[in-house]
Formats: C-alpha cells, structure tokens, sequence
C-alpha cells in the first residue's frame, strides 16, 4: 500500500495495517488485498465488481473490514457487495469509503450497493464512515445504496458517519423487518463549503413486534445544503421511531421531510424533528468558561454528533 | 329558513335564528340572507360566486357569520369569499358548511376558496366546522382552501373541525407571513366508514420574528383514510411548529408527512407526528371506574380533541 491508500485506510477504518481476521481492501475498483476467516468468508462475484461475504451461522463477536479506497482524481469507482448472515451469527462490519483526489482537478465517484440479509436471530453492526480529501477542484461523490431484509429476531445496528471533504452524497437505504427484527440507524453529518447531502430512509415492518430507531444528528456549515428524508410505513403491531436534528450554521440549508405511515391499529409511530442554530445562552456558558467562540461552537457540535 | 337548512346552520355555527350584526347565509349556491353592520360591510362579487368582506380599520371584536349550506343531493357549490381585514381590525369569522344529502343516492359537493388579506396588526379568529347529513348513498365532499396573506404584526388563529358526516375532504390551506405575524391552526377531524380526508399545510415565514403553530389531533376509524402534509418553510428569524397526532382504531390507515425547512441560520423549526392506537392502561383505568368499552373510548377521544 502506498501512503495515500495507507491515510485513507486509517481515516476510515482507523486501522494502521491489515487487520486480523476477515477483509477485504478495495483500491481504485479492484481489490487490493483479501482474506477469509474460518467463519467469514469473501469471494469475488463473478457477474460484476464486487463481493460476497458470507458469514457462518453461530459466527460469535467477528470483526470484518472492507474499506472501500480511491485513490486519485478522475476514478468512477461502483461496486456490488452482498452480505449473508447465518443464523445467530453476531458480526461487525467496518465499511466506508475514502475518496482523495489530491491537487486534481478532476473529480471521483464512488458508488456502494451493499445489501445484507441477515437469517433469523442474526446480529450485524454496521459501521461506515465516509470522508473526502484533496486540495485541488476535483468534485468527491460518495452515493452509498444500502438494502438490508431481516429475518426474525434479527438484529441491525448501522452507524454511518460523514464528517468532512464530500461534495456530494445521496444515500439511499431500505430495509424490510420481518417478525421481532430489530433495525437502530444512527446517521452523523456535516457538510461545508458548498456540500450536498441527500439522506434517504425507507423502512417497511411488515412483521409483528419488529421496531426501528433512526437518529439522524447534521450540521449545515457555510453554503451547504442537506434535505432529510424518511418514510417509515407500519403493517402491523410494531414501533417505529425518528428523529432528525440539525444545527444550521452561516448560510446553511436543511430540510427534514418524514413520512410515517400506520397501515395497521397496532403500529405505533412517532417522528420529530429540529433544526436551529446554536442556543445563545450555550454559547456564552463555555465562553464565560474560557472557550472563544471558536472553540465553543466546536464543543457543542462535538457534544450534539456524540 | 326551511328545517333542513336551519337544522344544518345549528350544526354549523351554533345559531337558532339569524344572528345580530353581519351576515351572509349561502344555501345550495344562493345567498338567501345577507346583512352588513357599520363596520364590517358584505358584498356580492361581480366576476363570479361569492362574496367579499370587508372589515375596517379599528374594528373591535364583531362578529361576522358565513355558513355554507347544500340541502340536497345533486348539487356542486363552488364559491369564492374574500376578507380584506383593515389596520388593527379584531373581528371573529364563523364559517363552515353543511352538506345535507337526505335519502338521495346524488352526491353534493362544496368548495370554497377563502382568501384572507390581513393589515397591519390586525387579528381574525377564524372558526370553521364542516359536517355532513343523511342517509342515502350520495356522497358529501367538502374542499376547502383557504389563502392566508398577512401584514406586519397581524393575528390570525383558524380553529377548524371535522366532526362527522364528510365523505372525502381535500383542505388546502396557504398562508405567507411577513414581520411579526403569527398564525395558530388548530384542527380536529374525525373520519369514519370510508371517508376519506387529505389536509395540506402550507406556511412561508417571510418575515423577521414571525411564527407559526400548527396543531393537528385527528382520529380515524373504520376503513376510513388520512393524510396529513403540511410544508413550512422559515426563510428569515422566525419560530416554526407542527405537531399532528392521531389516533387509530379498526382498520384505519393514517399518514403524516411534513416537511420542515430552513433557509435562514435564525430560523427555529420543530415538528412533531404520533400516530397510534388508544393505550391500553388508559382504557383500563377509565373501564375500573365503571365506564364500558365504548365510553372509555369515547371518553379518550373527547379528551385527545379537547
């Protein structure tokens, strides 16, 4: 690995080198580096760019990372990955793609359809963190598609993170819950400069007793524009829940635009959302504290994402 | 005054008898009683259906009633009403309409567009009951829309409910607000058997320190069908509110879907949505103290649109 790969590495998996275990590092559309675990297997698909991760059923507390790099300007990079849990396997998958486009002026995309069906009483943690490095003029597009079906019992955590240096992103992700499925999202945002983020939820219970949670915490720095949009539908006895919260800052744009919809007496459903600037009485607590300005805003933003 | 149209003005407005003060009364696309007072002065339009009321400058506390009223099947009223509200005016409007099909198997339909035009620092309370009678299979369709245009310091508060009897109702409702105006919508609904009720929320806060709260509780029984939009829009220091909660019950089905956006850094948004079925303990509660199933859950629901 060269040392642009190696810092893109470690900004979004905070690994310093390859890790124990099952992974799969992909560079500039192809894969780099690979390996399989006794319980965690990963093979290229054969029908187009991408993988397959199969994880064995009663796989217990594995770790898998398939960091997804690009490493110049001028790469339209789209890939195909399926996750399949087994039964009662409980695994962590640490995603997320880095984009450098260097002092290019030409920009690069990447693309990442994942879909993941999880067997009954599976558990899967999600991690994905998503960043954009470069000096140069070059646009960074991170548009991530995410498809999950879980089967009864199942379990998904997804914490996805996009902190700095994309351009744009549209992410996009659907999920079914079949009986006592168990979906928590937590999504963190901020965007600046002149930064689009287009966030997309749609989440269907379809079995009895299945819940969603999803969280949503942003902030629109300088001219960026950030729209929310969530649709949670209820078919049965179930409980859905969202929240989106967003700070707006300079000139900042959000919009939060949620749908819930009971389709049965039995669902309940609840969304809120927020979005305001910074409390003022906030602000001059930490800086009667000591803090400037500056530094005060950071603190609070850093409290509000945690 | 037959006893259909005098039966359906009770439901309406509260009145045995023609009130004091101004007046107009529209039965099936006629106005068939019409009386202006000093200060607020009623006139028919020219270019089509309808009336314009206009209230002057300095008007304190009057009255004025409105009731649309359709008595029987077959007929489709459509009617344009305009309220021109002068400087520092506080004036109550009693509107609302009341679709009597009897045994007829025709429907009726009302639509009435409203527009409001409020000067500076002026204050309407605008109270607006739609109901539908009878017992043929002709449908009653009410459609209301109502376009709200207020100056700098105004008031305007609409309480609006839909108690029963409405077979499909589409309620659009617009409102800009420039400096320092406020707008409260509080709407009840109840829809039952197969009704059907779409409501559409429009707000744009154009103006410094304007604010709006919008407040929906509706219930929804039966097979019957909700929708609940609204869009509000803060574009400069402004404070926005939208709270819909609903109850379900039978094979009801409700949606909400608000959107909520900031285009200024001073602009405080907030929203709300609940939707969800009477809980259990409070039926329990209500049952323990000697009330049946269905006068618990008449019970709740008094309470819930109270």
């Amino acid at each position: 690995m060269n040392e642009i790969t190696k810092d893109l590495m470690k900004l979004v998996t905070d690994l310093d080198e390859l890790p124990k275990g099952a992974y799969n590092i992909r560079e500039d559309s192809k894969s780099v580096a690979r390996q399989s675990s006794e319980n965690i297997e990963i093979v290229s698909k054969t029908d187009k760019s991408g993988i397959d991760i199969i994880v064995k059923p009663n796989t217990a507390s594995e770790h898998v990372y398939i960091p997804a790099l690009v490493t110049c300007g001028g790469i339209t990079d789209l890939v195909y990955n399926d996750f399949y849990i087994g039964e009662n396997a409980d695994v962590t998958v640490i995603a997320g793609c880095g984009v450098s486009t260097g002092d290019s002026c030409d920009g690069s995309q990447h693309h990442g359809i994942h879909r993941f069906f999880l067997a009954r009483n599976s558990h899967v943690r999600y991690v994905e963190k998503h960043i954009g490095v470069g000096e140069g003029t070059g646009k960074r597009v991170i548009d991530p598609e995410t498809v999950v079906e879980q089967e009864e019992g199942s379990f998904m955590e997804m914490e996805t993170t996009q902190i700095k240096g994309v351009d744009s992103t549209v992410r996009v992700t659907k999920a079914t819950l079949k009986e006592n499925a168990k979906l928590i999202i937590k999504e963190k945002l901020i965007t600046h400069g002149q930064q689009i983020a287009i966030t997309n939820f749609e989440v269907d219970m379809d079995g009895e007793n299945s819940s969603v949670n999803l969280i949503s915490r942003s902030v629109a720095r300088d001219y960026s524009k950030q729209t929310f949009i969530s649709k949670i539908t209820g078919n049965t006895r179930c409980m859905g829940h969202s929240e989106c919260d967003a700070i707006i800052m300079d000139h900042g744009v959000v919009s939060a635009v949620p749908k819930i919809t009971a389709n049965s007496v039995d669902a309940t459903l609840i969304h809120e959302a927020a979005i305001g600037k910074i409390a003022g009485d906030q602000m001059t607590k930490l800086m009667t504290l000591g803090l400037n300005e500056k530094e005060a805003e950071e603190k609070i933003i850093e409290g509000f994402l945690s």
